[in-house]
């Protein structure tokens, strides 16, 4: 099977997008923006035996892969549209590729997203996907717009993702919901776009919360006090904290694709509205002020979110 | 190391065109179109031992990930301008990304283009870049547009890259004219541009002319007859031809980078014009018919373009 058959047959599937010019089968892909909206870009890397096991579903690499990225541009509060796909794999197997592409095609026709192009190439497997989204020009939420007295907020709960990896590790068991929310993590879009205008700073949580909040802190050039007492959590986290004391996986732990973000005092209403109407738990875990670094209150254990190496 | 010292330390040089409102170091980047402007995107991905040699040069390699995708530009007719990088590397080898991010900044540099966004990931050696650029609404060079009589064309001389590949793979020592062929060609970008209102089709020739004419004979539902005998050689390739008899090197060796395009009879002139103010060879190999198959004078071997797997 040849490039050209392999992405006829799993990867060409219909595009109702009218902003785009020309989809998958050219030398690239070509789309229009509408007057005052900028391009939001962002591109991220699934590799095995790093960002999944050796023996994870295609089905769950798929949807991973999408959503790693869907999150970024929730975290930017734009509007998701296109993306392309740069698939190396060791081999061709049909069962495989099948079950990657339709777990991918249902996740892009949920989020109404466009796949315009992309590559495939033999090698380890490798999956990266660059995703496009569109935002009002000058809307954008950035890393660097929080101030002294902004509250700190993250949405949903925060550890469930290391605690599942954890368990997974030691050779443990864990529930059907547990695997969900490593395997399977929401990307907070309409939460993202909704904070536009509401919230300071934006980032993802997917290294882990004190190093992605110590980006805000970095690109806003200010410090934040958060208390580990105020942290939203799941039973079976609350459940493992208490038998171990162990805080590193709220604090530390990757993967979770919640947003953290900053809102100042005056748009404290708009985000209790904002929250009813995404039906979406919101939490104040600590505020911003003018110190330069991250005090965490109630946790004085390592720092050690996850590094890319 | 961790990513964000990798990303500041190599990859993070400044950015001076105004159409970027946000480059690398946020979720995501932001930039806009002027009106009238589509954008263009492609991504290509470069995997150790498939794409280059175990010991190929990290500028070498950094060389041929932007090229790649430059020539995908190219062949749409478009203006490059920005680009990600997903970088999954073994191992920080500081010596290795050194060498790496300079090589890729001086392209960068010469092409006006621009870093904007990237991951960097641990994993077996995997480069991919996706590149955007600009073109005029409408103006786009596709692979569909071939029609009965227009003239077969090719850029440069063939054949030249893939006989430096075969040489290194059969332990001889190719010239160094010879490698600079494979390991640094030329994307086609001036001349790309040039032939928006011009060629009636076009695209680059990665895989081997053979197959990549046939993607645009396939596009545009028509055939064409190439005559091996004006393929546009150089001395290497012509002495190799000369003393094999093996025409497929020209005809299905990939990694050129030139591009195959079709003119019409009407606008033969104004390509003249446009080789001359290029100062560009272009050669014409043969005519489009309505047969819908690929004939090809002077040779029946196998076609045994590049396959990806």
């Amino acid at each position: 099977m040849n490039e050209f058959e392999l992405i006829q047959s799993y990867f060409n599937w219909s595009i109702k997008d009218p902003s785009i010019a020309l989809g998958i089968g050219d030398d690239a892909a070509l789309f229009s923006l509408k007057d005052g909206q900028q391009l939001v870009t962002t591109t991220d890397t699934l590799s095995e035996s790093v960002h999944f096991f050796k023996d994870a579903l295609p089905s769950d690499i798929a949807y991973k892969s999408l959503v790693v990225n869907l999150s970024d541009i929730a975290a930017m509060g734009a509007s998701a549209k296109y993306f392309t796909l740069a698939l190396t794999l060791p081999k061709i197997n049909h069962d495989w590729i099948e079950e990657f592409s339709k777990s991918l095609r249902q996740l892009s026709e949920y989020h109404k997203i466009s796949l315009i192009g992309g590559d495939t190439t033999k090698g380890p497997l490798n999956i990266t996907i660059t995703m496009m989204g569109v935002v009002e020009t000058s809307r954008a939420l950035l890393r660097s717009g929080a101030g002294t007295g902004d509250g700190v907020y993250v949405s949903g709960t925060i550890g469930d993702a290391a605690l599942c990896l954890k368990k997974l590790r030691d050779g443990l068991v864990p529930s059907k919901g547990e695997l969900l929310k490593l395997n399977r993590p929401t990307p907070r879009l309409e939460l993202g776009m909704g904070l536009k205008g509401v919230a300071s700073s934006c980032i993802d949580i997917s290294d882990g919360l004190e190093q992605d909040l110590s980006h805000i802190l970095m690109a806003s050039d200010v410090g934040a006090v958060i208390d580990v007492k105020n942290f939203p959590l799941s039973e079976s986290v609350l459940s493992y904290i208490k038998n171990n004391g162990d805080w590193s996986i709220p604090l530390c732990g990757g993967d979770d694709y919640e947003l953290c973000f900053t809102v100042p005092e005056s748009n404290k209403k708009a985000l209790k509205i904002l929250s009813q109407s995404c039906n979406m738990d919101i939490t104040k875990i600590g505020h911003i002020d003018d110190s330069r670094v991250l005090k965490i209150d109630g946790y004085d254990g390592a720092r050690n979110s996850y590094q890319h190496f």
